[in-house]
């Protein structure tokens, strides 16, 4: 069971080399969702605002921690089978990501469905924002599956 | 000018710490279009095949590099506006990013809006492949923007 943010960040590091070349923490998890950070000194291109390719990774992860924390279940895996990306404004400081907790009518048949047929998928939204306005938006179809071997990255 | 892959692997590394920490490294560019690769080692998940995160940061870096090759322009700022992703297969060795050359005629139009305007947009298709076969694929819509402040990143 992982069910606090060093834990996860901790477990991050271990098992996912870019998640510690990033310096991704994960910040917060609660009613309001999962937020997790990363420094734009690993993070920044070649404009100096925040690289799309950290901003997705990190959205990525984002998702992947929150649905850790959905199932509390470690051992579940949990791979993203999709994802659409909207790049509007430019990062210029520390990036944030917020996954917000799925509705949770959803999210009791995505834990209902994994726990009878071993395999579930749910579709997740993770925003960066910046002066309070939305710089990113993430959407991505993850899909947890339990005792097989992993159908994707 | 960006040239050749050792150039453009030495502006990555140098411009975006990210593609330095995944060993990012262009393999050929040409006619055919762009492959670069990055090792395992340094971009599985937690599952030991390759990180979803490290992908979509392949897949944008060929992006980018495809941009700058076309417009034989360092100092043309390549954005991206928006990408999606599909994850069909884990990739299990080497990540391997190819970015086919645009259709001909979308190239000259696309250099064509950037010399008269100073932005174009321009849609590029990445795959990942492995044992013959599309493990992952990604479509990204990039800006290159001159003289102006960087809109994205």
């Amino acid at each position: 069971m992982i069910s606090n943010p060093a834990d996860i960040t901790r477990f991050l590091h271990e098992k996912i080399p870019l998640a510690r070349a990033m310096d991704a923490r994960v910040e917060s998890i609660g009613a309001k969702g999962l937020v997790i950070t990363a420094p734009m000194k690993a993070n920044h291109n070649h404009l100096g605002t925040a690289f799309g390719g950290s901003i997705a990774a990190l959205a990525t992860l984002a998702g992947y921690a929150m649905l850790w924390q959905a199932l509390g279940d470690r051992d579940a895996h949990v791979v993203i089978r999709d994802s659409q990306m909207g790049f509007r404004h430019p990062v210029t400081g520390t990036l944030r990501a917020v996954c917000p907790q799925p509705d949770e009518t959803e999210l009791k048949k995505f834990r209902a469905r994994f726990a009878r047929a071993g395999k579930a998928r749910i579709t997740l939204r993770v925003t960066l924002e910046e002066n309070e306005r939305v710089c990113v938006s993430f959407t991505g179809t993850y899909v947890a599956i339990r005792g097989m071997t992993p159908l994707s990255g």
